[in-house]
């Protein structure tokens, strides 16, 4: 019954966590399962993929390509795809699921946050469940679900001045 | 740009509220507005209408017409309506909405929580993230969003052995 | 290098959880371990003693008295005694130990909560941790240590007006 | 009825808060308030000196003499005094009070926090609540009560290894 969607992890501000002896958010361990595990789940059964931990800053033209094209594989054998994404790149490695898969053969979405989870307040367990409903509504294509919109790319961009997505004019 | 969207609560688990002298939990003051200002809402205007704030058991059937016609209503003048309803008796208010309005000019999501968002541990506002976001991507119609589904009435239960909503066979 | 503490629970709005078939918080499961589990305890290793778990309300005299007996028993074979109770009868336990133990050999601090722990906003945790420390700073004797205070038996009483315990005049 | 007590912060790791532009954790604005409001406090009634919000390794000698001696002279005027204080150098302000004030007027109490208040798992509530209970319970003196335990100045230090502080040999 439940949809099966690939959910793959890069990193990213969403699940940075705090290292005690230097004092700093970094990433070092996944906290996508700890969100996973507090949401209930009907609608889908999560494939976990974990493909890098990176702040998306550090990824070079390799790592977006390897993302756009994890991504699509996936797409292939799965009802959906959900990316855990850090912000900052977020809309190079969608623009480059566009340029690489002419159709992808399910919904892609990509979804990130602005506060990492660890947080007292933060956006990531609103953006997490909004990508994981938004990848059973939409039909194929790449988005990115966030702050209660989904956007299509391409022609989606961050806009740091509100820190949340817009689409391009 | 944000779609204008109504919300109307009727009260229900998700907004009761603890009461220190009595020691139980009760439908009360409403919640809806502390959760709404825990999100981050980029896709839609909300517009307040609180009609009502009981138990779903204690609702009369003039309650379930009044709900249903209010939101039949409000579809009109509104991108979408959602409508936060106790679960024991949301099916009987969706329903509603089905008999009297033939073909709603918008979506309307109803949604829920088995546990009042006043806990630690609740579903409260992953649903009410869930309803928020569904109202912009689905057709028009009536639905229930909720622990990462979308169900569309007519024929849906509460199942409570599973303590969610299905589709009636 | 830690002081060996017992801690003996009882039960009470502290300990309360959501049954979410009956929709009510009852006494059902400890929630003491949790709570323990989320502080840092460098000054007592916790010796736990679940005695009963119950709503104060509905002690018997002989649940009183046993619970007296054996927090006056095991302040003989310990660093100090932390009691948790429910609040509206926490009082007539705590005399109840003056009148049994003429003079405890360790300190016998109760404490309890106004709002159970799986409430999002209670006072569970900062009366545990008070009543943790408090046991480590406080001679011989039976005390309640919550919101902020501790008070020495005999003569103490729940004032409902303040949600709270003073010492009777 | 309520002790009247001055609580002096001076910054650290307990106030930080989350630069969403910078994506970093740093000393900006005073989280203590938060911190207080979320407290029952019966015992004492809190007179705030907000003096410095530096992350303590970036203290000077200046920076540890001022907080002694500001720490000495509320304790003239009031019936204890906290210090919320980053712990890198808390022991440093610690042992510059014991040199410059022979003996305090009443009991000065250190708590800091080794994660911040913002983050979702923290020791700030726990430590905060010790001190501001401890500083009703010991006598004149200066401490530091964090994790479950109050040590006395001089011969305190930090144990990076176990991350909280322990009497030196």
């Amino acid at each position: 019954m439940k949809r099966r969607i690939a959910l793959i992890s890069t990193g990213g501000t969403i699940e940075k966590t705090y290292d005690e002896l230097r004092g700093v958010l970094s990433n070092q361990v996944s906290v996508l399962d700890i969100m996973l595990a507090s949401l209930e789940l009907r609608g889908v059964e999560v494939h976990r993929v974990p493909l890098m931990n990176k702040d998306s800053l550090e990824m070079s033209p390799e790592d977006h390509t390897l993302i756009a094209e994890t991504a699509g594989r996936l797409a292939e054998s799965h009802a959906g795809v959900v990316v855990v994404h850090g912000t900052d790149r977020l809309a190079v490695s969608g623009e480059r699921v566009v340029e690489l898969i002419a159709a992808p053969a399910a919904p892609i979405v990509f979804t990130g946050a602005m506060r990492p989870w660890e947080l007292r307040s933060s956006d990531a367990l609103q953006n997490l469940t909004e990508a994981l409903l938004a990848v059973q509504l939409v039909g194929p294509g790449v988005y990115v679900a966030m702050h209660n919109q989904v956007l299509q790319f391409p022609g989606v961009i961050k806009d740091p001045e509100h820190r949340t997505f817009v689409k391009a004019r």
